[in-house]
């Protein structure tokens, strides 16, 4: 068994700067097994992001700008030392473009292949090596202001709780789909920390069950009461009093505060609406997405039925050839949520106001 | 693949009038296999209703009633032909008690046992062989007016209802729930075999998939468009515009209009709510419970938490120890009905006042 400590020293996706390689959890194994992977090719980066290796917007951004870099240095490999920059840079946006193709809804992923972009034009007078050093080393700051943010999101979040507190989550907005802390369970660390001792409840988050896999590994090795339920109790955990707040995290927020997270989310803020309880979201800035002014603009995946049907099972659970409808998130109105926390600070109503600040 | 026909045809519990025996579906089974259980002891149909084989509230009623015709018959067959009711009954009573105590929450099973108690003593001047005779045909009373019941429901239930509707249903009240057409699938066959074209979303229904296994089993196999979504999705596909009415069954109604069902029922109606979608409960007369004043007063069912992390699947899929909650349903507040269709008409709020005259 985990404790606290070593649960948070889990670092779901690192770069080994030795090897240049990324060495990435396979969080579909948990809690049955804990696997790292040494990934050094854009198309196994490709392929871990979207079989959900790695998961949870911080982390899959994370990965993503990880994957450029050493696509970079691959590409920069095969050139001249001295070889031209718009050569490389084709090449490179090539890999971004595909790196980008992984999965769409988590504006996460597109903005840290935007930053490593900007890294690349920004030093284009430099030669290919420096270049790639200087992507080494964005890749390797949105990791570490990744466990700044979530440490920040913490305390922001925890000034909005008080000890005893019952909270529910919904999917795994932990440690494992960030850097460190996670977003919506940061506030769960550090209460726990300062004996606040919650009663977290978690959804188990079908049809993929980060929550009955990830979330609840993540908070029983910490020492966190946490009990797990079906994404359909969340109703009656509710209605028994046992819920003061819900906490989830994101994976896009527009302009208008409408907050894209994953499928079944948007349900649990209306139960949340309707037994009069806050529902907090937990949104990096890098997660905010001003270009997209409502949550109608943020496209959503479609997964493969068969994760409905068939995934996990001995069996499958569902007649042969039946259809079956498997998005992998939803949007929860604006009107639905209480307040989203930044690192920067919280943003309460009308988010078309307050959101913009959070991101100066 | 079965058709309409033959899915209607399908006969979830029956009595076997030579033999002596229960004939059931194990539906835990459905869809992988279609096996028949014969059961010709107390203790075994205890065990087919606890373990869910036969499950659904009508048809928990007919495999009850059956059950304790089986009890009286065993029973008497140990005591002289001449021997005294009060010794039969004695035994009779302990049959019943212990038959009730198989499964708390629907009520159809309390009323089948008190329709063959109340026949047992109206008929306690006759010989035992001929009170077991008369069991024997109020049990399958029981069951042959459960046809009627459902035909009826799903008369009154088109009448709410548009051609080329989408409708969702929540765990299954289909035909393997009842004697035959079910409760809240009674509309949608008979809506198909009128050609009203309705497009069902089902719920999948955790932790024991009786949407994803045996509600897509029976609406597939009578042609029905059916598609099948996990439980958080119900939100997504509301929001979406796909749903013009919810149909739900139940397990007991309150004197109010408060109405046990399936563990998400609740939640559902709260969503209905929330996007303008009428939510009918469809309840045979047998599921009202006047003598129950509010929800408050019905018992929810706990069950085993392994049912939530490790039934199933190939391998566990929480950790090891974690604490589950696994309530078997929950009580959708009155407020949340758009009406309660029985069969002898449909009853609009308040139900209180309403409700009692669709007992008469």
């Amino acid at each position: 068994m985990l404790n606290s400590e070593s649960i948070l020293a889990i670092q779901s996706v690192r770069l080994d700067h030795v090897n240049n390689a990324i060495i990435l959890l396979d969080q579909t194994l948990i809690p049955n097994e804990t696997k790292y992977l040494t990934l050094t090719t854009q198309e196994e980066v490709w392929e871990a992001i979207y079989e959900l290796r790695v998961r949870g917007a911080p982390a899959i951004g994370i990965a993503a700008g990880f994957g450029l870099y050493l696509a970079a240095k691959n590409i920069a490999a095969n050139l001249e030392p001295t070889g031209a920059f718009d050569v490389f840079y084709t090449s490179f946006q090539q890999a971004k473009a595909y790196l980008a193709s992984s999965r769409p809804t988590a504006v996460n992923l597109f903005w840290a292949l935007d930053r490593l972009d900007a890294c690349a034009k920004a030093n284009a007078h430099l030669p290919l090596a420096e270049i790639v050093s200087a992507l080494r080393l964005e890749a390797q700051s949105i990791r570490d202001e990744d466990e700044q943010v979530c440490k920040s999101l913490g305390e922001y979040g925890l000034s909005l709780l008080k000890p005893q507190m019952g909270l529910l989550t919904h999917c795994n907005a932990g440690t494992l789909a960030t850097a460190r802390y996670g977003t919506a369970t940061a506030p769960m660390y550090l209460g726990q920390e300062r004996g606040y001792h919650f009663r977290v409840f978690a959804d188990e988050t079908r049809p993929l069950l980060q929550g009955g896999r990830l979330t609840t590994f993540e908070l029983q090795s910490a020492g966190i009461d946490v009990t797990l339920i079906c994404d359909n109790m969340a109703s009656i955990v509710m209605k028994n009093g046992w819920v003061q707040a819900v906490l989830v995290g994101c994976d896009r927020v527009a302009a208008n505060g409408d907050a894209a997270n994953k499928i079944g989310t948007s349900g649990v803020a209306i139960l949340a609406k309707y037994y009069g309880i806050p529902f907090y979201v937990f949104a990096p800035t890098s997660t905010i997405d001003l270009k997209c002014a409502t949550g109608a603009e943020i496209e959503i995946e479609l997964r493969n039925p068969d994760e409905v049907t068939k995934k996990w099972y001995a069996r499958p659970m569902a007649p042969e050839g039946v259809n079956a409808y498997n998005p992998a998130f939803d949007v929860t109105d604006q009107h639905l949520i209480t307040a989203i926390i930044t690192e920067n600070g919280i943003a309460y109503p009308p988010y078309v106001e307050t959101l913009p600040a959070m991101l100066r």
